[in-house]
């Protein structure tokens, strides 16, 4: 049994944060999981198997944990017939879900990584269509809540996460996206949906428009700082060999915050070596040691999680308008948890 | 000038009819378009571009004009101040369209037709983001109507056909499959939009339940009806040669009516033969000839026809729910008309 002490002291701060924060909420959680499982059903087949491939293949379910801390911290749920966060956070990790098959969508010239996803071991137009299906479902999900607030809330942010997406496409393997964009883009993939998923649970709850203005705040900027400390890992060598390694980002010629970073600061010489690496994704034995070279020359990782720490800041801030509870307390340990995570 | 009546000589009844509907619901469908063009909007450039490309590139409208027509047959509609079709009409064109690019994604294995889609222009993976905005567009628009009734219904098409078309692509080159299962399939790709959009009317204006009822009939089995004439267009010789030539849907694989007869009144030999030009796709010179002889010899056309027949007479009947008026005459002639069409 020490194999197990082990395995937890290795772990980092994250993980058990959002493991004691899966403690805290695990009725609800539980109850999340059974409603996903329920409305994955269907009477084809083949959706049924996708969906469950993909649905069922253990996320962290980070999104609808943050609808369930957001909505009691906002004092709703503790009674059994409050349970309207349940569907909700339901449809918000079918609405993450069916983005990331979308997402997963191979064009011509991309390369791929990690574990098979569903559209490599069922095709392109199978992936799309079970990710149009989860999404339908999240909208039934909505119809079901019947709050208007709600619908125009999770409408308006699908719109966002779309526009957000192909706004990164458009700028596809160009390092001299300003920041700015970039932060578009960061808001469209990952802020945005963060920030509905915390929304909602003000809204069920019903509480005070600062309160809810709040959330918004909270959402979005944990969700910026989620994502550029996601971007920073690709290059750090404390990444550890759990699901993404190291470089494959650069590999694939993925514009993130340090690759922008070190494309504004590069000499003529580094800025050639940036676009025959990245905007032509001509790469040779040694790139990777050369870019993350590059990168710590100019402290780019550093800078990244410098903005992260911005943004993360603002987060943990807006939390002020709440009192202070053991909801509130494990979300703030998130945030500053979230700077230790490894891919 | 001579030229131009002959051209309307030649053209057939159902574009002459949907014109027809067209002239009669013209401030309307003015606005649709309005609204359409309002709603492609985007601070992000390439999804302007793409989904003007899309939405603009001539659809027929049938869609939006089926609720329109719907909505006025009804009895809403006709103040200054009754506008939710459009809205609502609007969504529906989107929802159609966001259903197009999706279907458009190609497998490793599909051929392609037809003048130029939008993933052959931007790829795969920006059609598909780009039909997501337009889905959540949609889903926006339902919003601001804030009908609980018609998020349900739209919610639960959106699921049908998702569904119908993964249903589809699992039976892909399979002349095996059941008539009841390929109806399913039909249901999911055409009909249950065609009824929604018809029941989006009575709803708007509130109509009791009965005559309710009656659009969701009208609406589905015009959709049936409508599908199946498609289907038996690909092998008729009296097909011209605007948008879809002959043989196409043969040339794919593509499963269809007339093809799930003819396999299911083949004899052995001619078994063999679709199994290797629709299952196999192992096409040579002079197959789509031995296709349409096998087809005629079964009279699969005619039959298909037929089918088509049953489905149409119950959506004319289903419209005696109604009082005479100018828009269910429109409807009734769009249904006997669509016999006439050509590709």
């Amino acid at each position: 049994m020490s194999k197990v002490i082990k395995l937890k002291d290795i772990r980092n701060d994250f993980d058990s944060c959002l493991e004691e924060l899966l403690n805290l909420c695990s009725q609800d959680i539980n109850d999340v999981n059974n409603q996903i499982i329920e409305k994955i059903d269907s009477n084809v087949e083949l959706v049924k198997k996708i969906a469950n491939y993909i649905v069922l293949s253990g996320g962290k379910r980070i999104r609808p944990l943050l609808t369930i801390a957001c909505t009691k911290m906002s004092g709703y749920g503790f009674n059994i017939n409050e349970k309207r966060h349940i569907g909700l956070a339901t449809a918000i990790e079918f609405i993450h879900t069916a983005t990331l098959m979308h997402d997963d969508v191979v064009d011509e010239s991309f390369l791929r990584r990690g574990k098979p996803s569903s559209n490599e071991l069922w095709g392109n137009k199978t992936s799309v269509l079970v990710g149009d299906f989860l999404f339908s479902r999240a909208f039934q999900l909505m119809a079901k809540d019947k709050s208007e607030k709600i619908l125009k809330l999770l409408s308006d942010t699908s719109v966002t996460i779309s526009e957000g997406e192909v706004l990164e496409l458009s700028n596809d393997k160009d390092p001299t996206i300003s920041e700015d964009t970039y932060f578009e883009v960061v808001n469209g993939k990952t802020a945005s949906l963060f920030s509905a998923a915390c929304q909602v649970g003000g809204l069920i709850a019903n509480i005070d428009k600062r309160k809810q203005e709040a959330l918004k705040v909270f959402g979005t900027n944990f969700g910026m700082a989620f994502q550029l400390i996601d971007d920073s890992l690709d290059y750090s060598s404390n990444s550890n060999k759990l699901g993404k390694n190291i470089g494959d980002d650069f590999k694939e010629g993925k514009i993130t915050l340090p690759i922008i970073l070190a494309y504004l600061r590069a000499n003529n010489k580094e800025k050639k070596f940036w676009n025959r690496t990245i905007r032509d994704l001509n790469q040779e034995n040694g790139d990777l040691e050369k870019a993350q070279e590059i990168i710590k020359k100019y402290n780019c990782i550093e800078d990244t999680l410098l903005r992260a720490k911005h943004f993360s800041s603002i987060a943990k801030d807006s939390l002020g308008t709440f009192n202070d509870n053991k909801y509130r307390k494990i979300l703030l340990q998130l945030i500053d948890s979230s700077f230790s995570r490894s891919k």
